[in-house]
């Protein structure tokens, strides 16, 4: 039975790339080895990597404005503390905005190297809306945000004006919808939504920002090591290097983010328009704030819940369990995910 | 054309392996989802995960003998940071044996957290030897060694007894040898040479060992935080751990370590025999370091040299140049490389 992929993440890829990553797993660039037993510095990967770096400043639109890409391993949650190991200074503090479970993860590996100020937070109403009036201490070292909240289902519209260098932890909408990019300093995501497979994280860094906090960093933690060593200072995670790469090229062929989002965008007013209609189902965070990637609701009352989740079942729908801290239904909609797919939830929503 | 892959990694897999992974990107379990799109915290992935734990327990004869099994993000260089961060004592030090540069790398490390000692190295003669005669300080916090030099092709045959916790880089010969890994409190290895693919890293941890160091750890460079999540404190490379899990599955099917060192034991007899018979070649370091996953060598004059590297071209031999800091050649055989490779690189030895 054909699939309906509503997973949080890892998640849905393009089936294109499947089928080319899969081939490459026998058979790279026609040389009778496998992508994953060439070397790294063979010009065949060092060619991957290059096209992956270059299509993501392509996508941005940040080409030619002294943006650094790199692609690192560990996860959004090795640079909860890479990020204060590069810009923190020394007895310097950060300000940051908390919008849920991944901002407090943040929040909290700040504090092994200094002064954290959480400006904001959406926790009196369990994270279910998004802080706006704030104001950033303009003499602290960074501002610090996580456009989208994957948990709970929040989306960031905009973004505070600041002259404090600006970082966003975007892992979970990275590539699907049109902002200015460059008025961020640094975006991070990990690989595993709009990207790629999980194992390699995506950091985008405007290099002026770097080497100005007096601290000594481990080599592994310093974005300026690898961006010296074009993200090769060790061995990179190249199957997720790779696939990253044909992901960001299929972007590219479709149109780039100005045509994901529209197809984003009627995913989304498809789905909520169907929650706001049918008695049977709410949403769980104020409208404005909706995310356009995870689409949080529950049912109004116990009593179609069987049915519902037999019907879910029966017409191949994947992943649509709210996450373990919170309970009721979550609908990822990545970039892979077709319309189509959100329509099949949608009828199953409607027939109940 | 058939390669013969003696990369030094990443590098070459059983061809089985291959086969299950590339099969798996695009339908995995037979569930119509790719490996790669479905929750790494789904029942499918979990069990991928245990097994693969279980394995490396099962292989090295460590099962319940207090041993925590990790696969964690950042390679071997990673855990240069990491394992001083959960060992080393505040104003405590280390003993760090220095055979070449992945050694003097990890060396490197402690000094952002505290006071290391190079007991012995190997420098003198450009690590072309391993230090035999040293004292371990009975009161360091630990003692460090890398088994295996991919770069230099030594190999300590045997490891020190001491009263201190005995921490080991094998990421190029775990799994490659019998030995008694009960003597090792901490054994560390990135996947990319006998397990898998580049993006995880395995870490064996003597549980009784942690928590000793009155010093507070990031969450991403805690042990204990791994432990006590499986692995999945965060989202795990799930791609490098499957292909991983079937490579160990493959090496206990094949009879498990036992049976591949004798398989590596005539690979490296067949080879180093030919260097120490043929004018042509000599071997570049001293014979009883030498390392049975990485034999390094060169041709004694420039004579043959053109002729050497069209022969190899022609008979498909991949990834014999040495390392870029040392020159000659290098030929990897991890333990997926067949016996016949290296009689074909043999004869090509021979008839030159």
């Amino acid at each position: 039975m054909k699939k309906h992929n509503f997973s949080a993440g890892p998640c849905i890829l393009p089936h294109s790339v499947l089928k080319q990553a899969s081939d490459a797993v026998l058979n790279f660039n026609n040389d009778n080895l496998s992508l994953i037993e060439i070397s790294h510095r063979s010009k065949p990967f060092v060619a991957v990597m290059e096209k992956a770096r270059a299509l993501v400043l392509e996508l941005l639109s940040l080409e030619n404005k002294g943006y650094s890409v790199l692609f690192l391993q560990g996860g959004a949650s090795l640079e909860f503390l890479m990020i204060p190991y590069n810009l923190l200074k020394i007895n310097g503090k950060a300000d940051y905005l908390d919008t849920g479970t991944w901002s407090s993860k943040a929040i909290k590996e700040v504090k092994n190297l200094g002064n954290v100020t959480v400006i904001a937070t959406s926790r009196d109403k369990d994270f279910t809306y998004i802080p706006k009036d704030y104001t950033i201490n303009p003499d602290s070292d960074y501002f610090h945000c996580t456009s989208n909240n994957t948990i709970r289902g929040t989306q960031m519209k905009s973004f505070p004006k600041t002259n404090i260098p600006l970082v966003c932890d975007m892992s979970s909408d990275i590539f699907s919808r049109e902002l200015d990019f460059s008025q961020f300093d640094i975006i991070y995501a990990g690989a595993q939504k709009n990207m790629g497979p999980a194992g390699t994280t995506l950091v985008i860094i405007k290099d002026e920002i770097l080497g100005k906090t007096g601290r000594s960093i481990p080599s592994m933690l310093d974005y300026q090591v690898h961006i010296d060593k074009d993200s090769m200072f060790n061995t990179p995670a190249v199957f997720a290097v790779y696939v990253s790469m044909l992901t960001l090229q299929w972007l590219k062929d479709l149109g780039g983010i100005k045509a994901i989002e529209k197809i984003n965008t009627a995913k989304a007013i498809l789905l909520y328009s169907e929650i706001d209609s049918n008695p049977l189902f709410e949403g769980t965070v104020v409208k404005e704030d909706r995310s356009h990637m995870n689409v949080t609701f529950r049912l109004t009352g116990e009593s179609k819940k069987e049915k519902f989740e037999q019907l879910l079942q029966e017409n191949g729908i994947n992943g649509l369990s709210g996450h373990r801290s919170v309970g009721g239904y979550r609908a990822s909609m990545y970039n892979a995910l077709p319309l189509e797919s959100v329509q099949v939830l949608v009828n199953i929503m409607k027939q109940l």
